[in-house]
């Protein structure tokens, strides 16, 4: 049997959406770890990278490793003994929250391209629906790696005071051009795969290149030159994954793309990530107030926690810095924690020791 | 009518190739400037990068502008009143070189996928051979950029005392893991595009779904993130360039990579592509001798000069780094141009008064 920890919370219906348009009957899949205490004021919201799903941490109810498995946990950085942890599927995915795969209640079809646009205010806003279903009003907390470095901005910019602290991990207060290169190359490698068919592909027959290749480059951004160099330098193709095809892969490095693009195939839905992407070159915190700093001001934050990598190649060192200068300037106790992890943006994913002391540390505050 | 400042030289016939196989009625186009002076010792010959043809500048015989403008001239960095200068088309390539666009003279039609396996080292012997072929035996320097910076070394390497001076900009001893991973997506793009067909596309309909990815993955990394946001920003895609298709472009930093991969799909064979960019992946300098300083300790090289530039994410400044360093530990006096351009490997090509000014006072020294 799986073991699936899921719960699900359902939207308010209509759901508006930030550039127009809404959902009806929308619902986001979320887990949680340790207990609401009786004041409802020790809530920690997660929001995750682009791919993963709710499920940060095994748990008894569900004993499978999660994506932020050893950070997560009783006695780890996010304490499940001193709070309260909920982590959302964002709002467009596909692992049991609405989005472009689900079915559109008005035609009993997937949604496809019928899904409205959408944003990273969107996923920040039905992770606020999803803790208010609940009978939350407030968190203690809200972090968020990559794309949920984003999210807690847009969180924390459209509900004043509704969280003490912010952690923004790898995240950015807008996409670069370099970032928005690379993602929207990885998107026309979807919509140009003839398989993708105007987003109505088949369940036996998904855009499979498109992936791939969209999948591929992910890894390589994700990761660092410098690790890779350590990891594989010029080694050869094992034996076992050699083959004969023309210009058939020959280094290490190629095959450990091929396993990862081959997984992502199927475990990740097209379209979901398409709009995800797109949501992530669009988003813009100045676009909340006129700047960062005015978007930040009427936060309400009294605590702020921004960490970033130097070798992070698609969000750069230098907008967490910048954000970090952006909740100062707010007037918001601000830590900036630059990192020198090699793994590059992933880091968070791989180095929990030292994600899990800064934020440890931060959580401790009074 | 067009211009054309090309000649043609014939290879050694059979042509024998590194890998295994030999070619057979083989040519190599490519233009001079300057002349060859008495004592047949002020050529100075030239090899490109990945994709430029033997066009490197402006002459009375071509007035077009060349790759490298501004670099090779009367009076300039590459002086053509002192040196005579000449600049080949890649063996591979397809601007005039034999390549697999090119008639297989066993069949009487293109080579395609049966041209043998090319290799750095190929590419090296044809600018070798095309020397020969007009009497000079030795140059008074050899210089490249890119896969050109690969080249000159596989050159010093094959040929000892062919060479007084080695200039290599922006090269590496050896394609790092990242740069291979980069390459092969760009390859997979094309061998995974249905109009590719085994290499037996027709000149109607190339693969140029294939194509416009590689070329803008090409471009992602020829640049730097720092240029980018200083030239783009956030800035939206022009009113005229908008369409209303999904997931259409939305910012200028994706017009300027379609208005470059437009270009590209119809002005390089893909085959040509595919078979120089697994010739980069597969160069190691260390083959010629166990390591790249027995390699360079038998070139009889006098003096090198390696250029390499901080904000190249694909051949990194750590590459060149070492690369000085072997030719120092060979015994080969050595200087190393680490320059802080931030247009990433493409800066060769854009800042032409910085690496102009490593290039003319190395080449003054006596």
């Amino acid at each position: 049997m799986l073991m699936d920890a899921r719960r699900f919370a359902a939207l308010p219906d209509p759901f508006p959406m930030w550039r127009g348009g809404a959902l009806h009957g929308a619902r986001i899949a979320y887990e949680t770890w340790g207990e609401l205490n009786p004041a409802r004021d020790n809530a920690v919201l997660l929001f995750t990278g682009l791919s993963p799903p709710a499920h940060a941490a095994s748990s008894n109810a569900d004993s499978t490793e999660g994506w932020w498995e050893g950070m997560v946990g009783p006695g780890l950085a996010i304490d499940s003994n001193r709070f309260f942890v909920l982590c959302v599927n964002s709002l467009g995915s596909c692992f049991g929250s609405t989005g472009p795969a689900s079915e559109n209640p008005a035609t009993q079809a997937p949604y496809r391209l019928e899904f409205p646009d959408l944003s990273i205010e969107d996923i920040a806003r039905a992770g606020f629906e999803t803790l208010r279903s609940i009978g939350i009003e407030r968190t203690c907390a809200i972090i968020g790696p990559s794309l949920g470095g984003m999210v807690v901005l847009a969180y924390a910019a459209q509900f004043p005071h509704s969280t003490r602290r912010v952690i923004s991990i790898s995240g950015t207060a807008a996409a670069s051009p370099f970032a928005i290169a690379l993602r929207s190359i990885q998107r026309e490698a979807i919509l140009r795969d003839p398989d993708w068919h105007g987003g109505a592909y088949t369940d036996e027959r998904p855009p499979a290149t498109g992936m791939r290749i969209a999948r591929k480059l992910g890894m390589m951004t994700y990761r660092s030159a410098a690790e890779w160099r350590e990891r594989f330098g010029r080694a050869p193709v094992p034996e076992d994954l050699r083959d004969t095809a023309p210009f058939a892969p020959e280094f290490a490095v190629q095959s450990y793309l091929e396993t990862h693009a081959r997984r992502f195939v199927r475990a990740f839905d097209p379209n979901c990530y398409l709009y995800i992407s797109r949501a992530m070159d669009r988003f813009d915190l100045a676009a909340h107030g006129g700047s960062n700093r005015a978007a930040l001001l009427r936060s309400g934050v009294e605590q702020a926690l921004v960490i970033g990598v130097e070798s992070d190649m698609l969000f750069a060192i230098g907008e967490q810095r910048a954000l970090a200068e952006s909740f100062s300037a707010a007037g918001i106790a601000t830590q900036f924690a630059p990192l020198t992890c090699i793994e590059g943006h992933d880091s968070f994913l791989i180095d929990i020791a030292s994600f899990g002391k800064e934020i440890r540390s931060f959580l401790a505050l009074s």
